[in-house]
């Protein structure tokens, strides 16, 4: 594919004014699926991490580990338990998810940024009391799994000013020391809105939100919040679709300009998504 | 002519990194040629200037303007000498140039980059006692035909810290207060020298410099400023190049990262040689 | 003369506290007249200007030039049309407005302060869009004549800060980018309020405000703004006093501390103005 | 034991010095031993430390955590080999490492920390870059055991400058992102060295460096390190205190004021070391 | 007495909290009587002023000096006389007391704090117009004994913030240049409340407020200033004590956190006053 | 006597350039004589001191007192003892003098100042270490009669930045505490080299350096350093006069621009030798 000195400028013209409107801005990435798995991928998200910070964006990049998790306790001989969804976790899941979460999956991401020349700190909701938590209440006892009930956002500011990408893992403390697993969808919404960020983006595994689930070419590309309710009844979002769609709800009423989910199986998609004007995936505002 | 996803992420990979290297970098552009007469070309070139801006470069404005000099000269019923290609410049002439380059061409680009959303301030070799001139010596005598024998860049930083585009005028006086006219070329490499800029770009209506003047395919891309004297020798820079390419080397030999002549009568040329691998022209280094 | 110790501590005692009351005020003055083209007294008022800078006072100097403008056209074999008392101004003779006073009145006493040890800047109401202008209404159409809607004081701020005298002349241009030509005096006042200026000095031919015109000894030194009606009800404000007057007027009902029209035929009548108790000419308050 | 307002007096006048000697200095802990083991003690310690931030010094923790290494591995059936007294680590150990210390006992620590009113930040060798890593030669090949090559002091600086104790791992990565594990007592004097710290505080379970091992009588208060090649000839240090008074020799010779290896099992042994003229433990300098 | 580890860490431990609490906080302290007079105790104190800056306390020493009035009055073959209990002062008695109090007590503490290592500057009211005052009015004419109406706090706060502890002689001028006498404690109570200080500390030669003036074991440690009406009327604030309690009153009025009269014949009973939890004399608040 | 505009055109113009040269310049003044007995004159002097500091002049006001502590010791039945010019100062003496000039007169002066508008503080050698002193060695012993090692500037220069005129008695301490008396022109030159001011001026009740002791007409108006030995040989500088010299000398050695003895008997000497091009008084450079 050849690109002519007459795309590049179209581009360009194009590109420049977004660069400029996110200077200095905050941009808020909840990184999960193919997207950390595949390598090729993986590799194409820090590249393109790393690209936003050189022309002044400030990044944040939130991750799950989930399937981690499970690997790791199966070789410890113990099995894993879902309620509704969700993990149980006894103590010492808790304990095993701190260790895969803050100690693995997380060091290893700042590791990966390095090698793609970026400057990372590999944070958790544990450092400089970044997250205030406290027990989730769902019918059924699920253990030590936390929700938010704050932000402070210092230690991430302290890493951004200092040119630091954080990468923060979802696991906190409460005021007596016990450790709680944080569903990482909600906790990035939670700190997009506590950083008063630009941009919340949401990787998935799928093209966005589809008026026909099996049809690609019916992807919504733009929904008002006020219009979600609506679209919840029609069963247009359902199912797994519903929390993700109501973490982008709650940022963008809590001051985030545009929430988006976008299909991190394409490559590039964050990058795309920010320097153009058309976006990929579907935006919540 | 579509642009795909892929082409958007592969400019914009391509281009970031340009992006942030020139990020607080200063640029020379020494306007003149057909990007100043072809209003369509004129108004790119003004959008280009204001888009460079937005990422943080700092963009310098040098322009010269013989053809309407002979114009008012004209309509004064006065005629234009030229000895050796350079205009005598009577006292009358001088006076000329001042209201013709400081009062009308310089304030006129100063109200279109402002059409443009830019800021810009029109500024000439007299104000802040920029230039110190002195009479340029030839074996004929020339009139008032000035030398800059040294730029005094406080004005030009004020209004670049003041994220003004400084539009410049080459016009200077001496301690007496003598009025010069001074050619445009070597001012802007001065400048671009004295400013310490990362780049300086001279633009022109050719191609750059051509093997065979004849055959645009023969463009050299590149040329390193010790191979200059060689190239001069073997007649491949000749006629109205030598003077061109050696304000080039004069800013290149004094610091400037990159010297570049560009064919002006591509759209957009500014921006693809900026944020291009290729660049576009001919190079000096 | 000779002038005693006792003479000379006189003078200081009563000029320091001015000084003081000066330092790091601003004065806006309104150059013309004989002042402006009398040699000697021109280069009397750039030494005086340097001198008022040197105790730390910011000078911002306004200038006209209506003598030269005609001059210009008669070169270029136009004739200068009055309507009322204004210049019909269709667009060639905007051009002719602008190249006169911004490229040669302008850079050229830029020039001269510089000769007197002076750092000078020379604008106009188009650098930095420093006046928003629309078109003047009269009863007949003037053309290309302007009113300055407000004033940008940012680009005389940036030079004041930075040590410099701004030398402003009144050309401007609306969004489209039409040139208009603007009264100085008007605009003088208008600067001075929006640069909330300590003092307004209208530079003028005649003594000042007489109580009977053909009589220097009935000069009134001080008139209340409120009184102003009443004087030119009077007959004692007529005339071409009338407009000059008025910027007064403005200047000081929009927060001006006070306005003056003094002789600038008197050597350095703005020196005894500023540091003396009585002051010269007509003071508005 | 009845503490009068004369003793009060007499240890304020002693302590208040101290206190002002350190003011704004920098104190590495190396924590290990009974110190992290035992509940007391370890609640002691970080009360302690926070304390010592309350008087404005800037304290950098540094832990190691052998045990809980072997203990996971066990759960996970995994034996633990050691090769002259260091782990062989293959590259499931070196993650399991990374898991326990960066992810489960760091951020217990900074937990445990923040209970006692402190604010602190967890980091490890990998973030910002903080560890240069190579694989530590040795005469049988020990797998991913790292040596620190040098220290980049950054995100320790930022963590104090923000009022965080920063809370150190020591694993480390190297540029193609292997992950090593590092002994705990030398990374802590080369953050000492790096940081040009006042004081190494090596916390060990036992009484000092004693003349007789069996006699806590004989407890050598001071050391001059020009002393220690003979004290080793002499075999009064021997087996496991030699690698420990070696880190203290490196942390004197490259700018610490003073290193000192104290009893951890005394109850707030750091702050009578730090507070008191006479100290305990044996000081190295 | 021998001072175990264990004393020492509970002591420091105590003392720590109070250390910061008091860091960049200011404390006043009114310095007259046994304390003055001798000699050991008066190094004991000026050590303790020295040590307390060490820690980042910002001390302010207002000092008086009667005695040393009447001996120079005497020497000089002046009768002292006093009224009420107040001298008076006609105006050789005021000069005597400027000469005294501002030449001979003010620069001798000063020398002497410096003597132990401080930094300090002697000022009276006089200095920067740091007293604005008004002629005492009592039943009878007691001459140029003033009243402080309003202090300056800016020649305080300058020695302050440079380093130095201000050592303040309460004499004052009114605006014609009149001196007058002014009572330290009423002084040291205003500076105290226009500082907005944390502590004012007035030092006496008695244990406290006591139940029973002639038993030492019925002090009464603390008394809220609500309750010191009742306290005059039950008899147990009388005589001398009640204008030295009406200062602490009218400075824990005016913000003062708290004020404290102690018993300046206990060696380092500053000291203690600050650190411990319990205090010494009664406290204010 | 009648002042035309011509004339105070004439004095601005040259005054001018004098206070734009002065600005933020420290002039120390050495105040003593009939300047600062004579009560008219002494108000004169402090007028003109306040107008200095108005046009950004940083004055330093340096002070004797002989006749007031001789006036004191009498009244307290002490004869005073000279010994070659010297005072004898026994300990009661060295008391006399501090209390005389640090509290006496040093206060009042301050007074008088801020009566006149200024902000002044008083401070001698011994506040903040000002003077290093040790005792001055003659042919006969004086007792506590001391010389100024070395100046710390910092008290002074402190009080400057802080806008307040410092006035400087010339009492000093050695490092035990003892009193010295010390000579005020001596310390003012030491004053001035110190704190690298441009001018230090003398003030004296003769008109200036005579060629002819008895004829006023024969003064010399400036003086090089370098004639000084050759002056005195001559007997032209003899007597009193000696010292005064030597201290203009010391001073301008160690880099003060110029010291000048002026007649204080003048009105406003200080305001016309500073603000002229002749000066008056003898001028050492």
């Amino acid at each position: 594919m050849e690109i002519t000195t007459a795309m590049q400028s179209k581009v360009l013209i194009h590109a420049l004014p977004y660069i400029q409107k996110y200077a200095n801005k905050t941009v808020v990435i909840k990184y999960g699926g193919n997207a950390m798995t595949d390598a090729q991928l993986k590799n194409d998200v820090m590249n393109d991490l790393v690209l936003l910070t050189l022309v002044g964006i400030k990044v944040v990049l939130v991750h799950g580990g989930g399937p981690e998790i499970t690997d790791l306790l199966t070789r410890m001989g113990k099995e894993s338990r879902f309620v509704g969804g969700l993990r149980y976790t006894d103590a010492e899941t808790a304990e095993v998810a701190q260790m895969v979460l803050a100690g693995k999956i997380n060091k290893s991401l700042v590791s990966l940024l390095q090698q793609h020349k970026g400057k990372a700190i590999g944070l958790c909701g544990i450092d400089g009391n970044m997250f205030q938590v406290k027990k989730h209440i769902a019918q059924e006892d699920l253990g030590f799994v936390g929700d938010v009930v704050s932000v402070n956002t210092h230690p991430i500011e302290m890493a951004l000013e200092n040119g630091y990408i954080p990468v923060i893992s979802t696991v906190g403390a409460d005021e007596a020391g016990n450790i709680y697993n944080i569903n990482a969808d909600t906790a990035a919404a939670q700190i997009a809105a506590a950083l008063g960020s630009e941009n919340l983006i949401v990787m998935t595994d799928i093209k966005g939100l589809l008026r026909d689930k099996n049809d690609d070419s019916t992807l919504i590309p733009f929904v008002q919040v006020s219009e979600v309710p609506y679209l919840i009844r029609q069963g247009i979002i359902s199912g797994g679709m519903i929390p993700k769609v109501e973490c982008c709800v709650e940022a963008v009423r809590r001051g985030v300009k545009k929430a988006v989910i976008i299909d991190g199986r394409i490559p590039h998609s964050i990058l795309v998504e920010i320097f153009s004007d058309e976006g990929i995936g579907t935006m919540f505002q």
